[in-house]
């Protein structure tokens, strides 16, 4: 029989386009938190414990990406969705007997390391950040970020639960490292020029991302780990040959192939 | 002029005598909850900006230990005084201009290491957990402290403040690694002998605590480290020689001396 995923924030660019593509292989159940029209989902706030836990019943795997996704975001907000969300979400899978959650992180978790170097990080051919690499946000979502990955460490090593989390780089409305949506990403760098270049080395198309997250859910072998999500690009500064070894990810796109 | 050092949660064990300790050098502000009978304090909840903007005008360095201290401490007690509460002191802070934050950090905020690896890890002579020790939290609180080492991560980085977190081993009310608080700690622990023993690794005197935080005040050098917080006991697993070389810890007492 296959699995049930709850996927968390189904109403988002990347839970939209994931939901769809893990229905070939899994029974999926969309999480959000207002009806969608035309698609059945659960209906409920990743804040409260008690819809949550109901949300669980029944479900083996979550792939939680709900949350303040803008790095940019405010401190109530991350704080409320994805601090206090976060927690509730894992701790209501754990009363629920969920056996895996799949963690939406973000590069932004290390993106201090980045901020030090660039531009000079994208041009070169050395994926300096890997699973060992200390945390070092870059933002206050950055930080909400390792906030969720050390709690799902502990849910693991505590719980028993199987957690691996994604530090997602750069997926884009338009699945292209050039889309349009990228200018206004990352205001921090000085020019679009600077951001396209970012978005070339730290791109994952949509395909690889849904790849990567059907990879984790097979992985059974998998206590806890973190991978970082990107395609196979080039001059990339974040390691994707850790998530070869572990669980066979096999990325089909490369920024070096877009225009 | 001597420096002026704000110390949150001075109502607390370590508060109290760190306070007193540090007047020898520095102009010092109590920071409590409530006030202190025949102290001057500044009363202030840490959870409210407004107050800790306040409390943190013309103050050099705050030594940030108020908060929910025990290994058990509630999801909503750490959320709250850990979470909320640490964030609020950083943000004042930085509004205020306070130049240095040491955050008193926990051994518990790597103590899954621990976990996996008690009792035979009370009993070698290697240091293995240092600062550059990924975050693997051992409880809630544990996770609570992580959030605050990546927090002021990203002050140092990004607001220029200069951060220390100190992963404290075991302060007890009677000084000694045999004190009979000791025995209470970390139920996990099958026995009182190993929760002694573990204390005897783990121990910090409190003078040893004040002379870290003194050298981390003197440290204008470090703009963000990890030390972690015990004497000079044998068969340690978490390391000092990192602080022995960065700011001159010299513990005066070991656990090998008490009785």
């Amino acid at each position: 029989m296959s699995k049930t995923v709850l996927v968390t924030g189904a109403e988002g660019l990347i839970g939209a386009y994931l939901s769809t593509a893990l229905e070939s292989r899994y029974t999926v159940r969309r999480l959000t938190r207002a009806p969608l029209p035309g698609l059945p989902t659960v209906v409920a706030d990743i804040t409260d414990m008690e819809a949550m836990e109901q949300a669980c019943q029944g479900i083996d795997a979550i792939v939680h990406l709900a949350g303040s996704s803008a790095v940019e975001s405010t401190w109530n907000d991350v704080l409320h969705n994805n601090i206090i969300g976060t927690y509730t979400v894992f701790e209501a899978a754990h009363r629920a007997g969920v056996q895996q959650i799949i963690f939406a992180s973000s590069n932004h978790a290390v993106g201090g390391y980045e901020m030090e170097k660039a531009p000079d990080i994208y041009r070169r051919d050395h994926a300096s950040l890997t699973q060992n690499t200390l945390p070092r946000p870059d933002s206050l979502y950055g930080v909400s970020k390792c906030f969720g990955e050390s709690l799902g460490r502990f849910y693991a090593d505590q719980h028993g639960m199987r957690v691996i989390c994604l530090r997602i780089g750069t997926i884009n409305r338009e699945d292209s490292p050039t889309g349009a949506s990228v200018a206004q990403m990352n205001p921090w760098l000085p020019s679009e020029a600077l951001r396209y270049e970012r978005a070339r080395t730290t791109w994952q198309s949509k395909r690889d991302f849904a790849q990567m997250v059907e990879r984790c859910l097979e992985a059974t072998h998998v206590r806890f780990d973190i991978f970082y999500g990107i395609s196979n690009n080039p001059h990339r500064f974040m390691d994707i040959e850790h998530a070869r070894q572990v669980i066979g990810y096999s990325p089909l796109d490369s920024s070096s192939d877009a225009p």
